[in-house]
């Protein structure tokens, strides 16, 4: 580890400006300082990677698969020296870390299998008919070409899933698009050992150097400079509202508007039925928080707000949860910002009228919290629902009692875009779902029976985004298979001779590539 | 016709401003006065789109096919009147006309087989596993949900196929998202006549009656209005860059953005290689004038700049282009403004240095104007490329002599983004031209081969749109089978018991649909 930007093969250092990871912990500071990335850093990083573009434009499915696995591998040779960096830098236990870092690598050869099977791409092909009359029918051919050069942004809660070998590099790369990354401040370390992996691999493939860059910053300056950047063709974000707004906003303000595609969190809502509370009030307190408080509930899918009737059942699923919350230790939150976030969040909904708050013991020692309750019934959240449905990062949920269940796809009818949501019901109380099911499809991305949204699987269904504010686009996902078409745009070829179309759409299908050809599909 | 807003199935009229078309051809006004729709007015039509929503949503794609199909109907009906009325406004020639409205229903009825074929909605299944270790894998499955209200805002230039009953509209209607359409200025009347022919079969079909509305304007407050209408899901457009742009700003600056789809044009750059010039180039002239002069040069698509080699053919090229120009007569713009405009444009490129500006004859009558020729050569072009680069609407095209067409690739390569272009060549020209075809590719949402870019087919492989400043959103097509795409965004359903599923994605496949199971398609 070094501290410095990874520009392509070379490591640059222009700023004096420095900052360092902490032990949230301990709140101990961890060495060696980390370099601000420059202007002229993330044009240097941007200007490769334009460079690199067409080489990756023009690489096989193959040749970007072999890419994938070789990072992949290159993972599992770095991966002690990894995952000791990252337990300083998040606190996280060693579970966690083998979990999230099995996912990472996971999803790299994952999307290396997208990127060889090269279906992604979706060509198409409608033959002409040069005797129809009017007019002759031309012979029209599409397919789905890289955009260009993409900046990454990873969130401080997924150290490895998420920035530098995350989700949104695997898939770009895997799409032919040259990859900046810009570390995380939480775990710029770890950011850094991935990053010199993915650039060991990228020369072990014999790619350019530009096919993949890092940069580090704690200002908003580096991302600002990524964003507005000419030869900058997408943005990938994972993270707070406010940060993913601001990216948004440059994007759509720039000569030559970018997307941006970031996800950006939200409450979940979850609705539990009659049937389901009463048969086993305090088995489903204890999986809500287990979900909950998962990671120290630093999870964008985590359940902050649960409904519940006020029948049988309601008085023993909260004298439970009070009990696990009131008998938990606090845990290490991801950095100081995230815990006095917490806090603030938490200040402001205890204030609400008949809002009680639960909480465990408190402790001394680095950026730690502890789960929290937070309890109100249906006519404070109707009356305050606006900052309600504020999310709050960490191991809170919001319940909700209501008079009546009857009344969940009404109040489910207000939300905002959400990535998820979920109804919770017995074979009994489900008979009367599709309501409520259909209610919650209006806004969330993801709705699940009878399970809590935390977990994400990587398969092709699997959509992770939503309505604003929860993503700012709807049409995308940033987790999950679907998430390489963030990083194609459709080109049709009309009446080219077969030898000069892309292989993916030749007459004699070289690539066996399963395409839609006159409306049908076919291999 | 009433000169009436048509908000649902009723007329409205809030307010005493009016305009009134004009005949382009003879400069005359026609009857009647149409009147401006008020924010109120919009707020209503967007309210009742709001309503008629869930209903859309839960139809059937064989209902939605209905109401498609219905609605070719109904305007077959009124073909006559519509066609006599959209002359007058337009000054088009009867074969356009029936051109285009043969266009007009033969998408609607594609979009209609595209409802009720059901592929567009990308149903996706993975099957769970309760047995998988560490932790159990759950069902997931996705499909696209429709997006809801749309403004659709149609271009000045297909008075058939864009507005009312145009390509947006059908595909959005197809997708089950309501409709507000607002008309354009030029041909208010033809909009009216279409517009009741839908509402009349939406109406039939027993549709809500928001599922489609109608208002007029030709201030930009009704845009605007309809742009930041908190119900308003998406926006589709074609027209200038200017108003693209514009409506792209609004509506990424509302407090929750959407998307804006709009196809704002360019001037689909034509490189014509060295054997195809000289082979034949006053039958090459006369093609290239056949497509510039199309519609009098009102295409999105028109061949607005083309790059020649100045060996041989070039002059009996130039020379055959300047003979056709010089004996052609004026014929109707769509409006004055569009006339002016086309004035403006040329002579901004008339002053660069050493252009030659060929005209043919004036009129006095209308607002006509005839096709023109712009030459100049590869040094003016690149030394003003900004200026040669913006689109000029009207019959003009301006030819780039450059002393090598080796120097294509390194010319195209400086393009920002193009709906179309094109190569030209014979086979032997074409062995070279694998780099000109992939620079191409990396800025135009189109590629042709020996072919103008002008006529645009209706199939599953058509990709009208491109990068910025073609259009705000390179994913997504205009034009072709594909656009419906634009209104839907995917929704993951988690571990749903089978009969709250949408019909679409439960196991035993009802409504026969082609779907991704396990990473397979399959039936």
């Amino acid at each position: 580890m070094t501290g410095t930007q990874l520009i392509g093969s070379k490591d640059s250092v222009e700023s004096g400006n420095t900052f360092k990871a902490f032990n949230p912990a301990t709140g101990e500071t961890l060495e060696p300082p980390f370099h601000e990335a420059t202007e002229s850093e993330v044009d240097a990083a941007m200007s490769l990677a334009a460079e690199a573009a067409p080489v990756l434009r023009s690489s096989s499915g193959e040749r970007l698969g072999q890419l994938c696995d070789t990072i992949a591998d290159a993972l599992d040779t770095v991966k002690p020296k990894l995952l000791a960096r990252c337990a300083l830098e998040t606190g996280y236990p060693e579970a966690r870390l083998n979990g999230e870092f099995a996912r990472t690598v996971g999803q790299m050869r994952a999307f290396a299998a997208i990127a060889r099977e090269g279906a992604w791409r979706q060509p198409r092909i409608d033959h002409g008919d040069p005797a129809r009359q009017p007019l002759p029918k031309p012979d029209v051919r599409s397919l789905l070409v890289p955009l260009g050069p993409v900046a990454v942004f990873g969130a401080s809660n997924f150290p490895l899933a998420l920035p530098a070998a995350g989700g949104d590099t695997a898939s770009a790369l895997a799409a032919g698009c040259p990859v900046v990354v810009k570390g995380h401040p939480s775990h710029p370390g770890t950011c850094e050992i991935a990053a010199r992996a993915i650039a060991a691999a990228v020369a072990e493939c014999g790619f350019p150097e530009g096919t993949f860059s890092m940069v580090q910053g704690v200002s908003n300056a580096v991302g600002i400079a990524l964003t507005r950047h000419p030869k900058t063709a997408a943005v990938g974000f994972t993270g707070s509202l406010r940060g993913g707004r601001a990216l948004f906003d440059l994007a759509a303000a720039r000569p030559t508007p970018i997307p941006v595609y970031a996800e950006m969190g939200s409450v979940n809502p979850q609705f539990v039925l009659d049937a389901k509370l009463a048969a086993d009030p305090e088995g489903f307190a204890a999986a809500l928080y287990g979900s909950a408080t998962l990671g120290n509930g630093q999870f964008c899918t985590n359940p902050g707000l649960v409904f519940v009737p006020e029948g049988r059942g309601c008085d023993a699923f909260l004298a439970r949860y009070r009990g696990l919350v009131e008998g938990a230790s606090p845990a290490p939150m991801l950095n100081l910002g995230i815990q006095s976030g917490f806090e603030e969040g938490l200040g402001k909904l205890e204030h609400l009228p008949g809002v009680v708050l639960t909480r465990g013991p408190a402790s001394g020692e680095g950026f730690t919290a502890g789960p929290a309750l937070v309890a109100m019934n249906l006519e404070t959240f109707e009356a305050h629902r606006h900052t309600v449905e504020e999310e709050v990062f960490g191991p809170s949920t919001v319940v909700v009692t209501c008079p009546d269940s009857a009344d969940f796809p009404r109040v489910a009818a207000g939300f905002p875009g959400q990535l998820a949501g979920s109804v919770h019901g017995t074979a009994e109380d489900l008979a009367q779902g599709r309501d409520l099911i259909d209610t919650l499809a209006r806004f969330a991305g993801r709705v699940c029976v009878n399970g809590f949204p935390t977990g994400i699987e990587i398969c092709h269904a699997m959509h992770h985004g939503g309505l604003y504010p929860a993503a700012t686009d709807a049409h995308h996902t940033s987790i999950g298979l679907g998430a390489i078409a963030r990083w194609g745009r459709p080109v049709s070829y009309q009446d080219l001779p077969d030898h000069l179309l892309p292989d993916a759409l030749k007459e004699a299908n070289p690539l066996h590539l399963v395409r839609l050809v006159d409306g049908e599909l076919r291999r």
